[in-house]
Order: structure tokens, then C-alpha cells, then sequence
């Protein structure tokens, strides 16, 4: 079920003062193109996942402080979800892949959550079924399609129109697809000219795939540095929400997302991780226009070593 | 000559929109300090400067378009400089010491001003005498001691208050004293009992010097990677300026700041040089409070190759 703009506005004031409100920088290259940054990465946590979470805890109800929360996750969520359930004396549990990178799995502990490893493929079973029988008793808290992450998610759309109005277009990673229904849905209601591109990684490209085909696909997935992203198949409910409001979706290499990845560090000195720099790199392809293009920088969750190889030219 | 809270809101008003209203975002550690970043290392050229540079452009009048404008620097002055005269159509030099980072002199090459590079001994004999014999005909601008730079320093200080009035303490880096002189101005005039520190790494700190003889003090400088800060002494107008607003100047070893630099990429997901992190690692040791202490990540420009060895442990 799409969410409204009201539910949209009513995260944005629930959420405000507990999430960062974050700024948008002009990318420094050398280029004509104009590419703008939303730097969630900036966000507690270093990722957009705080908005949703604070969102879904403030709603959760009261039976949340006895009964817990869960979620799965490639450990952006499970780390938000953690900080926010800490700060309000909640129990907080995470289903995590075994890939995971440390420095996700080390921040999700520092915030007391308990965690448990499986494989992706188990990871996948709770993202489309949506529960996870051992945890049953505590409130599952959907990664991407809970409509409170979504709403917390379309926050992110209201404050690029209210510092660009005149943006053309938007980039968007797309992993679940929630953070892309969330801020398309804002800017579809707000400013129906302004473009939503998501971007993949060539490496799993389900939603790519989807457009092909006209309906929700599944692929064949291959694992790679840019964890944020990248899940086995679009979820039809997710896929029935996107679907009208997007242009598309920019695959991109994991070569182009890397050099994304050193160029954001060396030129806009952040940090961030392969799904956070996909959409720059995305736009540097030019296939979402030239001007006013503004990529939201999801997160910044990447393994220092794997930092440290990407700066020194090895790319993978 | 002190300047007054008044230049300091005029160059607020002047510099807003052509300079980044920089956040400020809590430091994510484990210890239970209150530990806050304000981070510049964001703005466009990657550090404070701009702030000074737009104001004193906006200042310089109209011959500044016919006489150009030249500075001496070890990189991030020159880079604001040269992008801020670009965006007006003014030319740019820039004296710059042989061992400035490369990253620094590409970014000035490409914003098309000219460089001139000499020994760190003569850049610092223009910064003492502020003036370049082969450049007279171009209007200098001091990269620390001319008002306009300072006051364009001070927004910071405002900014600061305006987003946690009741801040304990702001640690500043110091390197010429601009940045302290215009932050500590705007904090004593407008909230006394907040605490201003200095920072300077233990290979340079001729502040630390100061303080400890009671006069402007010159000592041995050893060249390092915080080349952003640590001159071979205080000019005796910036002791005037600086001694009565600030608390003293916290020294840091090389290795707490390499310590700092890799705390911000881990956990706040931002790259920070030395001077900028330098802030980051006095303040971890407790000197400046433990509640609400505000770091000024003044700068993130440091070469790609010197970060990659940080982050791999490999301090210096």
C-alpha cells in the first residue's frame, strides 16, 4: 500500500531533533555537470536508517518497551534500529547476514543489540515472509517495506526540495526499495516534474531486471563490497510502489562505485560505502541528466581495509 | 588591532549563500564524553577558508578586479583564494611552501591560480612582513591577520552558539591564530563563560610556547603531516588578539592526531587532515571538559596516500 505525503510530514516533525537534518554539498569535480550530495551518511549511525527507525519506535506503541524489536538486515538497519531502541530502553534483536561487514556488526554490539548471524539466503526468507519464528514474541520492524520506514525515508525527499526546489532529478540507491519509495512518493506529490532514478550494482540488479520484464524478478545475486544494496528480487509490494513513480534504474559497475567512493573522499572529504556512492557514480554516467542532479549518500558503513584498497587503487 | 562582534555579523550576512552553513554532529565514541564536531572540512575547497576568502573578496573593492589578489599559504588558503577569485573573475597567486601536499596544489592549479612555490622559510618571512616584493602591484591578502579574514573566521563561532547555546567549550586549531582570534571574538562577546582552547601538534607549538614565557614566541617547527597548523611563531599581533579570549594551548602528539583522523573516518564517516583532527584528539584528552565540547574540523585536505597509511595503523 503507497504511503501518503501526510504520513510523510508527520514523520518529518516526529523525527526532528533526533535525526540529523543533513546538508546538501555541490560535488567537486571537474566537470559541467551539476551533481549535488545529501549526505546521510552523516547521519547517527552513518546511514538514512535512523530516520525510519526513530519513526517506526515513536509509533510502535507501548507494549514495544516489554516486548522488544527486530529486523533484519545487511547492518545499516540493524545499527539504526539498535542506537534508537538504546536510546528509548528498548531490547533490540538483529538478523544479520554472515557477510556483514565488521565495522556494521562492531556498531550494532556498541549499541546492545543482540545479534544473530545467518546465511543471505535466511537473511532473504525473513525480508519476503516478513517474520522470524524464534523472535516472535517481539515487534518485527520491516527494513524497507514498513510503511514507517518508508515515511521516515520520504523525509529525505522534503528536504531536498526545500534546499533545491529547483532540482531536476534525483539518484537513489535501491536496495529493498524502500528509501527510493519514501523520497519518490515526497517528490511525486511535491514537484512532479523533478526525475527519481535508483541505481544497482551490476552485480545485483533486480529492480533493473524488474523494468526489463514489466514485473517484480528475481536474479542471480553475486556479493561484492556494495553490501547496502543489491538484494535477490524486488518484492511485488515494493515493485507496485516504485513502479509508477521512477524513471528507472542506472546499473553501475563496481569499478565506477569505487572510483565514486575514492572521489568523494578526496574531493568532498566523506566517507562512503559502495550503495552511498552508487548514486554518484550513477550520475557521473550523465544517464540522469547534467543539471541539478542530486544524489542522495545513503550511508558511509565501509570496512576500514576495504577503505584503505579502494584509496590505493583497487578497485574490485 | 581586535575585531568587533559587529564585522563578524556583517561578514555573516555577506559570505551566506556562497559559503556552506556547515553542521555540526556529534562525535560517535565510546566514552561518555559530549563531544561535538563542527565540521568545515565540508566546505567547498574542503576547508574554513572560504569563509575569509568570500568576505575579503566582497571587501576588496573595485581595483581588485584589474590588480588581481595574492596570498601566502600552506594550501587551504590558497585553494579559497584562488576559487573565490575564479567565481568573480579575478586572477590569484599563490606563495606555497615546497612541502605542500599534492592535493592541496592540484586543487589550487585547478581553480587557475598561479603558483609559487618556495622554502617554508620564505613563505613565513611573507606572512611576517606580509608582503612579496614580485607580487606589489596585486593586493595581498593575509591568510590570518587581515580583519576580513578574521572576521569571516568568527561565522564560525556564531554558527557554534546559534546550534548549542550552551556549549562548555570550543577547541580550536591553531595555526596562524586567525581561526582562533575570529571563533574566541565572536564566543566572548556573546557567551563569556564558554571556554576557547587552542590545539597545536608537539612538533609546532609556538602558542603553547607563548603562554608558557608570556610573549609571542618563536620555536623549532619539525615538518609533519598536520601541515594545516604549527607555524615557527605567533606573530606578536595575533598574541595580542588571541591571549586574552583563550584558555590556553593544548598540545597533541603526532600520533593522537593520526588516532583522530581514523576515529572521524570510522565513526563519523568524514576525512579529516591533521589540523582538522587535530581538535578531535585535544579534546579526547579530557583538557578541554568532558561536556559539551565543540571540535572545529577546520580542514579535510590531506593526500589520498598519507590517509591510506593512517588508516592502516601506520601513525606518524
Amino acid at each position: 500500500m503507497p504511503i501518503t505525503i501526510d504520513q510523510i510530514e508527520r514523520a518529518s516533525s516526529r523525527i526532528r531533533g533526533s535525526v540529523l537534518r543533513t546538508p546538501i554539498v555541490r560535488l567537486n569535480t571537474d566537470t559541467d555537470m551539476e551533481i549535488y550530495l545529501k549526505l546521510e551518511n552523516l547521519q547517527p549511525t552513518g546511514s538514512f536508517k535512523v530516520r525510519g527507525a526513530s519513526n517506526a519506535i515513536a509509533l510502535a506503541g507501548p507494549e514495544v518497551k516489554s516486548r522488544g524489536v527486530y529486523t533484519c538486515s545487511a547492518g545499516n538497519m540493524a545499527q539504526a534500529l539498535a542506537w534508537q531502541a538504546k536510546q528509548n530502553g528498548i531490547s533490540c534483536s538483529a538478523i544479520v547476514p554472515d557477510n556483514a561487514p565488521e565495522t556494521k556488526l562492531r556498531a550494532i554490539k556498541r549499541f546492545g543489540a543482540t545479534i544473530i548471524q545467518v546465511s543471505f539466503d535466511e537473511v532473504w526468507k525473513v525480508v519476503t515472509t516478513h517474520r522470524y519464528g524464534p523472535l516472535e514474541g517481539s515487534i518485527f520492524i520491516h527494513p524497507f517495506s514498513d510503511p514507517r520506514m518508508i515515511a521516515g525515508n520520504g523525509t529525505i525527499g522534503l528536504e531536498i526540495l526545500e534546499d533545491i526546489p529547483d532540482v531536476d532529478s534525483v539518484v537513489v540507491p535501491f536496495g529493498g526499495g524502500g528509501l527510493t519509495a519514501g523520497i519518490a512518493t515526497a517528490i511525486h506529490e511535491r514537484k512532479p516534474t523533478t526525475k527519481v532514478y535508483a541505481v544497482e550494482p551490476e552485480t545485483a540488479a533486480p529492480l533493473a531486471a524488474s523494468f526489463s520484464s514489466g514485473r517484480a524478478m528475481e536474479v542471480k545475486r553475486i556479493p561484492s563490497f556494495v553490501d547496502g544494496i543489491g538484494g535477490k528480487s524486488v518484492l511485488p509490494e515494493m515493485w507496485d510502489m516504485v513502479r509508477p513513480l521512477i524513471q528507472g534504474s542506472i546499473v553501475c559497475s563496481l569499478s565506477e562505485i569505487a572510483c565514486a567512493v575514492r572521489l568523494l573522499v578526496e574531493r568532498n572529504r566523506v566517507v562512503a560505502e559502495g550503495a552511498g556512492a552508487a548514486s554518484v557514480a550513477a550520475a557521473l554516467t550523465g544517464k540522469a541528466g547534467k543539471r541539478k542532479v542530486v544524489c542522495v549518500v545513503s550511508g558511509g558503513n565501509i570496512d576500514t581495509a576495504k577503505l584503505s584498497e579502494i584509496l590505493s587503487g583497487d578497485v574490485s
